[in-house]
């Protein structure tokens, strides 16, 4: 049934997404060339950088950013989906949370041959005070 | 052609993503309303908030941010595109661009009766001092 497709389609996106963040706190640098396409261009936008354009930039980026550690933790996932592609929607907490540390995330993956590949990410921190999120009693918005 | 169409498909989200701006610049809410997808779930991170999901919260926070004038001006648009899905970063300069004004956006388009429509925007400032972005000698990436 389409239902069920879309929900495994959607399982799946998810599943993708804990991998990303797996890979990122594991310093997984294999695990995280896995994840982004290598068909076709691919981009990535780290907290006050300047966009990354090309696999070899991004997984270079993701390397110096291996040298270091990272607390993180990804919450509040939702998928807006449309056909090959979905977009995950997230916030990341870097440390214990406390002290401005949330950013916010999205995660652009595309389905090819069957697996849902990293195109772009583009994460952002959130302002103190910034307005609360809307509850997500449920990750799935389409 | 495939390639033709295929141009005819980057043209058509960049006029897209000028539209955007244009609607931005103009304080145009209706031109923005028209713009975002009324079929299905939008989101849309401004500078420093949280993420804001539903087209009623999208729109709503246009209409706040269009109760201020915005020199805001959209350069080095770059289309990654899948299949009905096309994602177009670009830098927003804000003012006169000088004294840390860049931002760098991320704008997904899907493809919905032959218009392109947004679902989701983030941007987030660049950081004074970070690497430049690479030479942008053409805007297809893909």
């Amino acid at each position: 049934m389409a239902a069920d497709v879309a929900t495994a389609d959607h399982d799946a996106v998810l599943a993708a997404n804990r991998a990303f963040y797996r890979a990122f706190v594991e310093r997984d640098l294999a695990a995280m060339a896995t994840l982004w396409s290598e068909d076709g261009a691919v981009a990535c936008i780290h907290p006050g950088w300047d966009v990354l354009v090309g696999r070899a930039a991004v997984l270079a980026s993701w390397r110096d950013i291996f040298a270091q550690p990272t607390a993180i933790a990804c919450r509040d996932a939702r998928v807006l989906a449309h056909g090959d592609c979905a977009c995950v929607i997230c916030h990341e907490t870097i440390g214990d949370g406390r002290g401005g540390g949330m950013l916010v995330a999205t995660n652009l993956f595309v389905r090819q041959d069957g697996a849902w590949r990293l195109i772009h990410h583009q994460a952002g921190g959130v302002a103190p005070g910034a307005p609360a999120p809307p509850a997500a009693p449920a990750t799935r918005l389409h």
